[in-house]
């Protein structure tokens, strides 16, 4: 094997994190730095509670994406240690927000701002963080970055309006289901990508493929995530499960569940869902089973991996392509890994 | 007279709006327009909740400050109409989220969001708001305006924390109270000036200059809206008055109030103030007669438009300036009639 990186080849699977550390792991470190410094660029009044919010990550995968998408040999271009930042920041504002919305007590392991300092501020101080964000985003030299940033926020912010306004509606369909994920969680991973490859200096073909990479794997992701709330253990993904049916939140699984039945099966699942008090999980289970949801919810998430994968396919040579197949690789590891 | 605008004299007392819109009407018209098309660049599921949020504004006073810190002879430029919105979408942006905060049914004579909708969508809408604001923002072809804007929310943001902490603190002082306000309401004033003169062309001293007046002008407005929630009656405001007490909130007359009396009355006071059910109004408008209370809170919003008038005086013949002189001599008349 060279010790040339530009040689790995696409079909190592990652199947966990620490083949992406394995490139990313100093500009991760960098960018936790630079997370870190920013407190000092908070009023005095708010340092600790910025410093609360920020010094837990989870595993940073939008800095990664950022990284990745603008990947060059040698040491991280700072401008891409600034994005990743700016897109992590984002993210960690909305998290802030989305507490206060699911009335969520508990993040990364610990006390949410909201369970720990009361809704008020953890509104504020959101606030303070977006604001924060794109305050570092007018850094670049261009506005395009700003612009990006801001629109995608407010993609974001109307995808979990939509969410929150379908609670409960058992007429949530695909079209809808996607719809709202694609607002919520693939196009904070889309601008990720699109902005990297611009500050990476890539071509407009390629900006525009990198885009579309994330946004196939932002949706990816959530499949994920929504496949992961109902059929993994708590043990495994160390966070409260079923916690989106308790939500009222008809993701994917359900959604597919919903279109197996019959008009009775169904008229009969949701009235034992509506009228349990806790969450009905045996029968779940087993009309989960007895209609192969697991595989119908995998065929979905395949098939934006395979997207994720496709739309590369004319960068093949690229430095970022490598790294970027990496990451699908990753993502694509972990549901096998819960299957 | 002349028909000339530039001839007016400053001395002219501004005591009602229409001063103001004689010279900002076809402003404000362009103004209310380009807000009202905003409702179009939301995605379609929320842009009836924008348009409930943006159809019934205040009086506008921030977009009147762009315009007038900016002002020249002639139709309105359109760039200062899209300044004046942005700067009017981050301010509706946090009367929705402070709205949560205070937990206040009315906003404009109808319901809140936060009561018409509840509080999650409150805070996604101010989200959507406040990032749609720096979506525009980063429509001019120079990063200054994002930059100042989300630099401006950031500080919004916590002074409102802050004044979220200091909540019921009877040690509020002078100090605090003047950097709590100048936080929460005197840099976005200062923003308006500050965008307003540099997008109207206007030389760096006079930019400076501008955002100094706006500082004042600011300042000055928040001491007017404190003094009127003790001073005024609620006919005459058409809104319910002693809210702040009533929230803990310690304004500046009731700080300079306390420093007026000695330690038993102090005592005596804080004690009624704390086990009353309801604020104790009498007790409140004796104590504040008996120290003179009323006159102390003028001398310091009329040493904040002072200085505001004093900062302009290198700039006598710009147009810009005498505009905001008009809009001092009206802010500052609004006091005097309520005194």
């Amino acid at each position: 094997m060279s010790e040339n990186p530009q040689d790995d080849k696409p079909s190592t699977l990652a199947t966990d994190f620490s083949v992406i550390k394995a490139h990313a792991g100093d500009y991760l470190e960098a960018v936790n730095e630079y997370i870190g410094e920013q407190r000092k660029a908070f009023e005095p009044e708010i340092r600790d509670l910025v410093h609360y919010c920020l010094e837990k990550g989870g595993k940073r995968i939008r800095p990664v994406l950022v990284y990745f998408s603008g990947y060059r040999e040698g040491e991280p271009d700072p401008a891409l240690v600034k994005l990743g930042t700016v897109i992590e920041l984002v993210h960690t504002a909305t998290l802030v927000h989305d507490d206060i919305i699911d009335d969520a007590s508990v993040r990364h392991g610990r006390d949410s701002v909201m369970e720990k300092y009361g809704s008020s501020v953890a509104v504020l101080l959101g606030d303070a963080l977006f604001s924060h964000a794109l305050r570092l985003a007018a850094e670049f030299p261009t506005v395009e970055v700003c612009r990006e940033v801001a629109a995608s926020t407010r993609t974001v912010c109307t995808g979990e309006i939509h969410q929150s306004f379908r609670r409960g509606d058992e007429k949530m369909d695909l079209a809808s289901y996607y719809r709202c994920i694609e607002m919520k969680t693939a196009e904070l991973f889309r601008v990720a990508c699109h902005l990297g490859a611009a500050i990476g200096g890539y071509s407009r073909e390629f900006i525009n493929a990198s885009g579309a990479y994330g946004y196939h794997l932002g949706t990816a992701y959530q499949i994920f995530d929504d496949y992961a709330d109902i059929f993994s253990t708590e043990e495994r993904m160390g966070k409260t499960l079923n916690t989106d049916i308790l939500k009222g939140k008809f993701t994917l699984p359900i959604i597919l569940l919903l279109e197996s039945l019959n008009s009775t099966e169904k008229e009969k699942f949701l009235e034992e869902l509506n009228n349990s008090e806790e969450v009905p999980v045996d029968t779940i289970a087993t009309l989960m089973r007895t209609h192969e949801i697991k595989g119908k919810v995998m065929d979905h998430f395949n098939q934006q991996i395979q997207r994720g994968s496709d739309v590369l396919n004319p960068f093949g040579d690229l430095p970022a392509t490598l790294r970027l197949r990496e990451l699908l690789s990753f993502v694509s590891a972990q549901i096998e890994l819960l299957a």
